[in-house]
């Protein structure tokens, strides 16, 4: 196991930095004096594909050596991950094949294409996406860039952190949504040694929470094909994202479908942001448990902004 | 007709500073790839009540000495006018009132009444409005501050140009949406000091196009009851608006509702944003009239970011 360590995280800001957007950190008044909190919103949903997933696709792509990259790369993602990668392979002008399952939303996917990259659709389960996947990158020889469980992966997602401790002077606790652990690895690896009384707090959906029983247990757990309408986190924790989850995490606060689709409302009403569901589990969980975040100045990392905005979630079956 | 300096922007820059947001200024591969332009996009939206409306709002209230600002100010406003005044005159602790046509987004009404202001309801046309309010003010007595022709107002629209061209080193263009006129005054009042190179473009609804018709005819005609989606524009011209198009503004272009529909869901979409319809005004005059626009760097002013969720004009009828 290739743990990244600070210096990785510090050398992937550099890498990445002509390639994405330094994000604003909005606040709203009212958010505030819903949740009693003092709530800095980290907004990765502005990067340009969309997530912050293009931080370590980016990190991973520019890593390449120049023969190495010629090949392209290749992943499996429930959706921003494979859009992010075909976005940053794009920026260096290699190929990117994805394998996607049929289910993900036909935002991603035609993001996915205008950006270039070839999708294989899979079965919606970890096994069916692995087995496709396995097909693909014999076939083609490209570079796998793991949608989380990867160091260059981890050290990039890691630079939102440093970002948002910059921009906010300080933070008593940061959340963000957990899914793979790929963006909550990279906080705790961040905030370790730049801000270690900043506590971590994942945040994850009730009917896809392997992190919290795994986190609670002691000992990694897996799922397989959960459903949640937080689409972005589906998949499960990783040796190297558990490695960060077990030894630095404080806690994993989790919250029901519709406490999601309730803050994602609240998100597009008073942030006037697009937010995927994903993206509004770290809102839920704060309101859910505002006692633990009172007074308290806490990062919010928005992870996402890409939504089919034909189906939206309180609009369904309406 | 009390015209507004630069000196009275700069003044106004000054008072509310302390109250608004320094809102950021976007961009989007994508939308720029689309109109061959590079265009720089004002969030207004992002700004605590949701619009721009929240600069003049906030110049008239705190520019009230003291005992006039006990009798609070009243106001009729299509919605934004009418949110970020009662958000004004609350961050002072004055009254509000509002008279607001039974028509208006129950979004703006519901901020209105969140933000404390009284509303009292007319029928949707400017003499239904104007008489209402006529007796809402005898019996108040509040100070009056009309949503556009006034200067404190003008001069409070005019300092998001002044960021504009300080966040993005100067533009060759800036375009804005024009209803009664108050952003556009605003923005001619302060380039035409600090960047007079820089032409002001103005977007209209063809439903609501009486600034076009104004312009094109060298004087000023008015609407009542124009039907728009940019539910913001309705509202004509008046005397003080006026004065700045008929002097300052390069040209008006108009679009269609359709345009107007497509070019939000094209800022909901790429630039991840909550924009009202209104906003969506420039960036449909720009997309329509692209060859006007190519290569030039532009600015857009985001105007705000009220929506009615539940009914998304995309959706609508669907």
């Amino acid at each position: 196991m290739d743990i990244p360590s600070y210096q990785d995280m510090l050398a992937a800001h550099e890498r990445i930095r002509p390639h994405i957007r330094l994000t604003p950190v909005l606040q709203s008044d009212h958010l505030n004096a819903l949740s009693g909190a003092r709530l800095f919103f980290k907004c990765e949903n502005l990067q340009e594909p969309g997530a912050f997933k293009v931080r370590g696709a980016t990190n991973a792509v520019f890593s390449l050596d120049r023969d190495r990259a010629a090949a392209g790369v290749a992943t499996h993602s429930s959706g921003n991950h494979a859009l992010c990668l075909s976005y940053a392979a794009g920026l260096r002008g290699i190929p990117c094949n994805v394998v996607m399952p049929h289910t993900a939303p036909e935002a991603k996917k035609d993001a996915v294409r205008r950006y270039g990259g070839t999708i294989t659709e899979c079965e919606p389960s970890t096994s069916s996406r692995e087995e496709t996947f396995a097909r693909v990158q014999a076939r083609t020889g490209s570079e796998f860039v793991h949608p989380y469980n990867d160091p260059r992966v981890i050290a990039g997602q890691g630079t939102c952190a440093k970002e948002l401790i910059e921009q906010t002077g300080g933070l008593d606790i940061v959340t963000a949504p957990i899914g793979g652990g790929g963006m909550i690895s990279g906080t705790c690896l961040t905030l370790a040694k730049l801000a270690p009384d900043t506590q971590v707090i994942a945040a994850e959906p009730e009917q896809a929470d392997d992190a919290y029983r795994s986190f609670k247990a002691g000992q990694l757990i897996a799922d397989d094909a959960p459903q949640t309408v937080a689409d972005g986190l589906k998949v499960p924790l990783k040796d190297l994202t558990w490695h960060f989850v077990s030894n630095h995490v404080s806690d994993i606060l989790t919250v029901s479908e519709q406490e999601i689709v309730d803050a994602m409302r609240l998100g597009w009403k008073y942030l006037r942001l697009v937010i995927e569901p994903s993206s509004a589990v770290p809102l839920a969980a704060i309101l859910k448990n505002a006692e633990r975040f009172k007074d308290k100045r806490v990062g919010v990392i928005i992870t996402g902004g890409n939504v089919d905005l034909d189906r939206l979630p309180w609009t369904e079956g309406a």
